[in-house]
């Protein structure tokens, strides 16, 4: 799962005990593994060797340019949503041709530099988006391919934030009109419309929305070919679920064994496969490091109060998420964690809730869980935290963005220093008149 | 309620067209009215003048400096909740006395920074905290005035999130306990604890919970004045509503009203009362100005793209809040909003969601809402945005944070500037290793 272990009493992230890095970089500080991070994408390279995919490794996920290079040197190229994910990625080092570029609401500004760059495929959202890209690409001289983002109307039973398959959400085109859009951009001089993206959902936790998703899509790509259209590329997107409780997730290979058979004849005829996972690939390479500050008693509840919350890790707030919380020291071995859930069978827990310094009842980052006696000083390691973690994180309360370590083996960087009190004013110090004067009223 | 009105057909803060502001400044942008600003926190002045009340702007809803700045030339101080606050009210030129300083997980660099910095009153807890407070103030050398936070177990109605006066909640102390801690530090050399401090959460819509809240405060009061134990401050907290919907939020002479008659005799005897308004003041100052990039109709729904979401306001998909959208330039006179709400009375509107760029089915500005006819490059105007808005906005997507505008009549002022793509990756350039060797596993 990774490699973040308890040995004694201890938690190891890798070969260093993680309360030593907290001890050098503070808290709250984001903590991944350069092993775990790159086992994962192995694991998924592997599963899914004889279909040969592109592993384009969902930037939204995590971010940290550190991490980007090393999996960019890893053999994976990058799924991105944005103009500033295309920043990141050029500075990571990603060949731009192994991109791909997806989100509904591209700007001009964000297609023109897409288009400069090279991004292998722009993922296209919308019959607006696609005429729109049509224009900026004859203007910037350059045919780049193309993908439809198709709405497979399938419910990959996700937080309904963050399913994305059905019908009823923002992303992609309606099936039926799928068909006609390739028909009528067939032999168009300005794109080459060659490309079906789809994306369901994360985490899925379960392979069965993929199979019906690929069946459709092999629906699709064949009723296209009836009419003259071959679709050179298939972007399944990612979704592949992380161990945020133990063993919750299937493995690559589940993934694998389940749509290979229906995609191995494509893809020996010539289809590139693209996969974009992002969760599956940094959830359980990273944790959030905690200190605790306070412990109280109100009523009936017991709060464990940290030094980050929803400011740091917004995910339990927003989607109800579960993270695994454990302190990096255990004081009794029969504390050691055998497993990652909810209410572990132990002597000796108590029930608490685990909130932020945020002035806000929302600010938690577990609600009622079963840990060992916390002290103050205590620090709290907040599992499978590397996806959706950082990159959610905001400022809010003035508080300043955490630090990020990468450990590898015997090795440890601080790879994003943390802010600074006048990083959070820097943007404010400036006041400049705006040149309004001929809109003024009268 | 506030100065954003319609002028023919163009949106105006004040005397400038919204439209005129977003081709200088771009989108997304956050714009503020000073009249606005102001005439909120003389409104406040004014109703509890009665009361001499001591008015602390909460930093937490709107942070801006110039912001900070114009409230406090206008008397407020400050309402603060971290270090990162004090640092931006010293910036802003607050006077410390005039600023309280409250917060569940205030660390020990904070509580000092308050200590050394002269902060008026310091809000604690939990009896954990005041422990600590206690031994820091005698180390800083300075007694410092503290106030008790109690926790009136009053339900306000309000969001689970933002509910905070519940006994179930991370804030304050039990009301039983309040008493005994009161007693126990009447003589105490390191700390003058004579406050009490009462949030009860936000945004509070009705008068009711304040005078049940204040019924209680004042019994004890009494209990401990019997106890020989003078309480010199009494802080109300905040949690006043604003005008998401036109004319949902109690005027600030109805809330003045009702407890004025509790709280005279006190403060005529030497009370001080503090106020902490926040949004009250900063939502109706504010709006948001989005872009539409695209629509789009997928199965029964119609959706608006703009450009920006849940990244720059948290709010709708975090609190299912309702925050009145409508476009800054109206093509038919009819479709000048005479009210605020979810589903105005006119012909020719259309139910859509207002989506923003963020690649996630819970980034939304407003679901189902009627609207009238958008199209591409259409500004829309989000309302009621100045209060908890800018300040939990973050880098999703790697999205850049946006910029403020601060309107004064004919003079409108850049006063956040956009970030640009470098400020995102800046603090990940250079890579540290961290000194472990020592505790690296054999």
């Amino acid at each position: 799962m990774d490699h973040f272990t308890y040995r004694d009493n201890e938690l190891y992230c890798e070969q260093i005990p993680v309360s030593a890095i907290a001890r050098e970089a503070g808290t709250p500080c984001y903590v991944y593994s350069t092993a775990t991070l790159c086992a994962h994408l192995e694991r998924l390279q592997s599963a899914f060797a004889s279909l040969n995919p592109q592993i384009c490794f969902s930037l939204k996920s995590c971010a940290n340019l550190s991490i980007c290079r090393l999996l960019v040197e890893h053999g994976a190229g990058m799924d991105l949503v944005s103009g500033g994910e295309l920043e990141r990625a050029l500075e990571a080092g990603a060949d731009p041709a192994m991109c791909v570029m997806a989100g509904v609401g591209k700007t001009d500004d964000e297609i023109r530099a897409a288009l400069r760059e090279g991004v292998g495929w722009i993922n296209v959202e919308s019959e607006a988006e696609l005429a729109r890209l049509r224009e900026l690409a004859l203007d910037e001289g350059v045919r780049p391919q193309v993908a439809l983002r198709i709405n497979p109307d399938i419910d990959a039973h996700t937080h309904r934030y963050t399913t994305t398959g059905t019908r009823e959400t923002k992303f992609g085109v309606d099936f039926e009109r799928a068909v006609s859009i390739f028909e009528r951009h067939r032999a168009d001089d300005a794109i080459d419309l060659s490309g079906v993206h789809v994306h369901i959902g994360s985490p899925v936790l379960t392979v069965e929305p993929y199979l019906r998703t690929v069946e459709r899509v092999i629906g699709l790509i064949d009723a296209v070919a009836e009419r003259g259209v071959t679709i050179t590329m298939l972007d399944l997107g990612g979704g592949f679920g992380a161990d945020y409780e133990s063993g919750q997730s299937p493995a690559a290979s589940d993934y694998a064994a389940a749509l290979t058979p229906l995609l191995q004849s494509y893809v020996d005829a010539g289809l590139t496969l693209v996969l974009e996972p992002g969760r599956s690939i940094a959830a359980n390479a990273g944790i959030l490091i905690v200190r605790t500050v306070y412990t109280k008693v109100s009523g009936a509840r017991t709060f464990v109060i940290v030094d980050g919350g929803m400011n740091v890790l917004l995910r339990p707030s927003h989607y109800e998420a579960f993270h695994f919380i454990w302190p990096t020291s255990v004081r009794e071995r029969t504390h050691v964690p055998s497993m990652r859930c909810e209410h572990p069978s132990m002597d000796g827990l108590e029930r608490v809730d685990v909130v932020g310094p945020i002035c806000e009842t929302g600010d938690f980052l577990a609600l009622d869980r079963s840990l060992p006696p916390i002290e103050r000083g205590d620090l709290l390691a907040v599992f499978a935290a590397g996806a959706y973690g950082m990159v959610m994180a905001s400022r809010y309360n003035a508080s300043r963005l955490p630090a990020e370590v990468l450990v590898d083996g015997e090795d440890a960087c601080l790879v994003r220093q943390r802010e600074t009190y006048d990083d959070l004013i820097e943007h404010e110090r400036t006041v400049t008149p705006l040149a309004l004067v001929e809109d003024v009223a009268p």
